[in-house]
């Protein structure tokens, strides 16, 4: 671990063999200009060719440096907008206009990196050396009859690690989103957290928790009933709660982190719905509070980083209702740092008063 | 000392067993939210509790990090707004909301720097690992009967030690603020100065000063008379201007100087004046009077601190005439590295045409 | 060679000892204020004495660092605007005000750039330290008669060798500046390049080529005729492109480039036009192509800039039709890293389509 050097942001584990969400499909239509992303920092070219592949390569000429980006898709070709230089979707140099002679050679080539699309969005393999040797994360209530389905874009400054923990944080909420879902009360339900981790998954199952107060919970809810409530983090990028008031009322709120930077996270939100209140009726209500709630956590994230980087360093003391961002810490150091390492499967059981 | 780096400022002497003036009584009213200032560049939440007590603690949640300024004041408590950890105004964890058992141990607290609180201004003892071993500055005539008092508060972009030689410099009034005191003239008065130095204190007195040209004189003094002028430094933080023209005129400037940054500094002043002009009358000349006079200094030395910067180090030619500066800078740098050095009392005399 | 570090741009090569063009007699005007100007980063001020003396000093007062340019032209001095201090054109200290006895120390001197004012061009010596063994550059068809002469200063942010392979490489005019100059035809034309290189200049020939398509072209030569084109590389600031159509149409484009800071470079160019169309008619298309056909340059070059910042370094895989560049920086390398080494004289010839 390298020492505190205040005006720096700490490092943070990089997770680069694992698919990350880099585009929607509406963001890149057929004709679309290559779209300018990046990941841990790096530069990505993501485009689509003209017979409907969607592609991604190193945003960066070989010739002279110039981003791809700035240059455009000639049909089955990204061409760079300096000297016209074209490559396909897999990186290959297929024209150098003005020079007489074959154009592909292993230093013109930009590095490519494996595209899957699905559900409407278009994920990239981070790391450009190596093949996939899984497929992307499927959201599971973006298709389904009967949900109502809402989906965001929105960008945090704060580390994939940070947006993670928050995303699956309760304790914060009584304060940060006060009256949303929770209150800071003097008198607070005793519950049971059960939380299990494995090498891919850390879940948090919450037992005995009351039908929560606030405005969202009445608008899920006006019958009152029993609370199932899942936090789930799947490595190495997708964030998921799971939430049910009795028979009727089923919420999952799924998201896929895009680490754009160390300490820049995007997140690509499925929000899925199933209530008495019919869709259209409930429409209206889930983005403006969705988004609220995610400028709350927008505004702490930022000054989280902030605060990091004045000092050089996250101090980060936990107590035992940091109930899974040390365990999301621990699997993402694992899979950066030291991937075969030893992982024994993990289960504990505690009280918590919310 | 360090070798230039280019693009970087030179360190300065830290001088952290002291006083500085980190807010206004009038700041930091009952009810306000918690202020975020700074002491070397780092973050302190200066807070007042709702008995009134004045309290100032390192700006940095021990959880998770962010700023304790991002919170809020409860009863006697500063409360993080993130997940509502609360701390005392010794720094101590009083609350953890959710946690089931004790919250306080010594991970979870905060720093808090000593306070004092005296004639409106809030003084933090700039070490909270160490008892302070003295008393904040009081300001001699900020309290006293007959005074024209005005105070203002003002950021410069240099170093607490490019202020103070700055506002204790005479021979730059004749070029920076041509017209305001003195003017480059081709006759020129030889006066007498006397250079007395202790470890706390220097001190010039001026002897054989005519009365000054320029509109500012000519406000303080209209009928003349023999001029008497100190200019004093007391360690390591404070500057006084004493200038008296006959026994009917007195005026002292003196200013706390807060090292907000290395290379940016807020001066807390206090200018008391006495004349034969009632106060009604004068106090719409005073501000604007000082405000040009503070504008003028404080661009050349943003001018000069962003000239340090490029080259990344002073150069700083010093010739007999730079009469406090040089020793200001030594003062600090014994203080600030070698505190228990051997320090002789110092005096001389020499002639410097004004 | 430094690894590269990401975020930081990579060194270039410094060529100190050589003229450059620091401002124009026109920005230098008797009385004008001291310009503050920079070579490599480090400030320089320009001024001119009351004689007319151009002169050009290093922008840091030895007193306390403040930029010269601050202050302001006293009859043959240049004074700090801070305390007064005055320096002549060859920097010695003249004056220090207060100060009783001798003002000229060698501490207390600025160091002088020897200048050399030419053509309405103020050329500077980037080494202060070593007189200079050669003169400036003359434009050679600046002053000559039955051409229009067209000037114009603009900025690129890309160092100087970035700024002179742009400005003699003519395989992205037909993607850059499509419509312009060329087009990205199917049908190419095959001409011979001639490509001659000394210690101080780099020349290309272009044999064949036919008149170009485009708007310049047209406005050029209504009647058609044989083309005959030159670029050429000046150590180390100065780039040529002449053309001519036939006998009667003839165009030099000559610029001297100013590196500002390593990855800034200031152009200061002149056109000189000999046509059939009168010059009045002329002169307002010249500005307006010239002024497109740069900021189009500019743009990718900023790009370029950004991205080589971005990774830390420049990758840079040239091909035989980057036919001036690579001599251009192996001649810049030379200069600044090892002037003595042995340098043979150099010529190959190559085909292009163009």
């Amino acid at each position: 671990m390298r020492a505190p050097t205040p005006g720096q942001l700490p490092p943070v584990p990089q997770v680069r063999r694992a698919w990350y969400v880099l585009a929607t499909t509406d963001e890149l239509r057929a004709g679309a200009k290559p779209l300018k992303r990046s990941l841990y920092g790096d530069p990505i070219a993501v485009w689509r060719a003209e017979d409907g592949t969607p592609a991604a390569v190193v945003d960066r000429c070989p010739h002279r440096d110039v981003p791809l980006t700035f240059g455009c898709v000639k049909g089955q070709h990204l061409q760079c907008g300096y000297h016209g230089w074209e490559f396909d979707t897999q990186g290959h140099c297929l024209r150098i206009p003005a020079l007489i002679g074959e154009p592909d050679k292993q230093a013109r080539r930009v590095k490519a990196h494996p595209v899957r699309e699905q559900q409407g969005f278009v994920w990239v393999w981070g790391d450009p050396d190596t093949p996939p040797d899984t497929e992307p994360y499927s959201f599971p209530y973006a298709d389904r009859e009967g949900y109502l389905v809402v989906r965001q874009t929105v960008r945090a400054e704060a580390s994939l690690h940070g947006v993670a923990e928050n995303a699956l944080d309760v304790p914060h909420t009584a304060f940060l989103h006060g009256g949303l879902f929770r209150n800071d009360k003097a008198e607070r339900n005793r519950i049971r957290c059960v939380i299990e981790r494995t090498a891919e998954t850390a879940q948090c199952e919450y037992i005995g928790e009351p039908r929560p107060e606030g405005i969202v919970a009445k608008m899920l809810s006006p019958s009152g009933g029993t609370v199932t409530h899942f936090d789930r983090f799947h490595m190495p990028c997708v964030v998921e709660v799971e939430y049910a008031i009795g028979e009727e009322n089923h919420i999952v709120n799924a998201a896929a982190l895009t680490p754009v930077d160390d300490h820049v996270t995007d997140l690509y939100s499925v929000v899925a719905l199933r209530t008495r209140i019919p869709a259209f009726l409930l429409r209206p209500f889930v983005q403006p509070v969705a988004e609220r709630i995610f400028q709350q956590d927008a505004v702490v994230l930022q000054l989280q980083t902030a605060s990091m980087k004045h000092w050089g360093s996250a101090r980060y003391v936990s107590t035992e209702v940091d109930l899974l961002g040390p365990h999301i810490l621990r699997m993402l150091n694992r899979a950066a740092n030291d991937p075969d390492a030893e992982w024994e499967p993990y289960r504990t059981e505690l009280e918590m008063d919310v």
